[in-house]
């Protein structure tokens, strides 16, 4: 199923994008999609219903972020060995764990705000993981049962602010508008096997990024059991999975996002997102 | 005031500690302390209120999290000069900015389950801010003015999953139970001079730590300013504002904590936090 929050910013509503294309609004099913929406028994109850019964949604409606409520945003550094590479770090020997500010949340095709004083704001597209239950000590056999769904991230990250200062990253990557995650939460029983998708990323219609996540240093079921080592896991977690080769900061020369910009993004069944990059001044944030 | 969450894990309800020491429910009042009611207008009105009309609550409840859906768990590292010396770090040229997961948050006075696999579980006791109205580019000189109070915060780390791994610390800042903050969230009114409290941990009846937020490096006020830049700051995020000497790292040789142990920490007119020390296999949580 794809999963969806639709309407105006903090005013979305539950939504899914059915088969035959149309959207179908689940607000007399569920409150929203959120931690307590992901269970197993949840979703096996929405996949049971009969959609042709539930309000056809009207138009071309906003896309918010596809779960709320997100209690952590996790993010793994230096995952796909070619990126490490071209951001001239060595390829951890284990998961490079940091957070994003759950702040950063915002809608797949939202504005990306530049931050004052920014010179160096880059893109990474990457396999957002959503925690469907409690994981805790769980092993890397059973971490994928744990997982409700998967979305597109794009894990913004400003270069100075990440790489330049104390050596801990939250503060480069934790900016408002720095965490599109959608446009769809899919359930994981449409993603028979999360180490085998295409993700790519263009600005400006130049394609920068295109790899698969064929070849993440560490894949998701590791990933899952690896986190619930160090914390619980807990339902609406999101789990962003690391990056592949193409960032701006391993051009050459760095290419960086400039005020009119355009992004696109996308994983190959996740969906596509878009966001127009403006100058802090311009936001509506 | 000395606001309060009382009552059992996951059920708590919002309290006031009066001056005679008396325990008032809020429930009437107010939802839950959380970011909805730390507004400057909802803690007027619950100051003008007549205490003796809210019911008193009977016997000694335990103390939940001083607040509730806390988004973000803000950390700041080295932040006393002597701290960064024991822990043979430089004092840095600003502020180290980490997150620790919200999940690891608990009440005062609940049990520290010291996380599988670890050998080096240490202790922190920290001044913690919590933030009453969003913050995003403020001054120094207006920072104080978005904070709704202060609370003790003990910064719970296991040094080897925070240290010895790949340089970014929140894998081991994260563990649940590593965050009690509380037992009281004291309004900003009550402390009108945040740098000049006292603060002290003892482990075993042991004093380890004994400093004063007279020595910071960066004041409160500053990192309020500092985070603002990077991150907007929200309703019920928490602070959490570095620790003066007296670590377990810190100790010749190395001391940390084990199944058995008694820790308790406070700062001036912040109360006092009391946890046991308890194995995994022993938690409930």
């Amino acid at each position: 199923m794809k999963l969806v929050r639709y309407g105006n910013p903090g005013d979305e509503k539950p939504g899914l994008l059915a088969e035959d294309g149309t959207l179908r609004d689940l607000s007399a099913v569920v409150d929203d999609i959120n931690g307590g929406t992901l269970s197993a028994s949840v979703l096996e109850h929405i996949r049971q219903l009969d959609l042709r019964l539930l309000p056809k949604v009207a138009g071309a409606p906003r896309f918010g972020p596809c779960v709320a409520g997100v209690g952590k945003f996790l993010c793994i550094g230096l995952n796909y060995s070619d990126h490490a590479a071209e951001s001239g770090m060595v390829v951890p020997a284990e998961p490079v764990v940091f957070m994003k500010a759950t702040s950063a949340i915002m809608g797949a095709n939202d504005d990306v705000v530049i931050p004052r004083g920014s010179e160096k704001t880059d893109w990474e597209v990457e396999l957002g993981v959503v925690i469907g239950k409690v994981a805790k000590y769980v092993s890397e056999e059973e971490a994928l049962s744990y997982v409700a769904g998967y979305c597109v991230v794009n894990d913004l990250s400003e270069r100075a602010f990440q790489i330049e200062g104390t050596g801990q990253w939250t503060k480069g990557k934790s900016a408002d508008t720095f965490g599109p995650i959608g446009p769809w939460l899919v359930t994981a029983d449409e993603v028979p096997d999360p180490q085998n998708l295409t993700l790519w990323l263009e600005v400006n219609g130049h394609e920068y990024q295109r790899g698969s996540t064929k070849t993440m240093v560490f894949g998701v079921a590791h990933l899952v059991s690896y986190l619930s080592r160090f914390m619980s896991l807990q339902p609406g977690d999101v789990i962003s999975t690391g990056t592949p080769p193409g960032v701006g900061l391993g051009q050459k020369p760095p290419k960086y996002l400039r005020a009119g910009d355009s992004i696109r993004l996308g994983i190959d069944g996740l969906g596509i997102q878009t966001q127009r990059v403006v100058a802090e001044s311009q936001s509506t944030f």
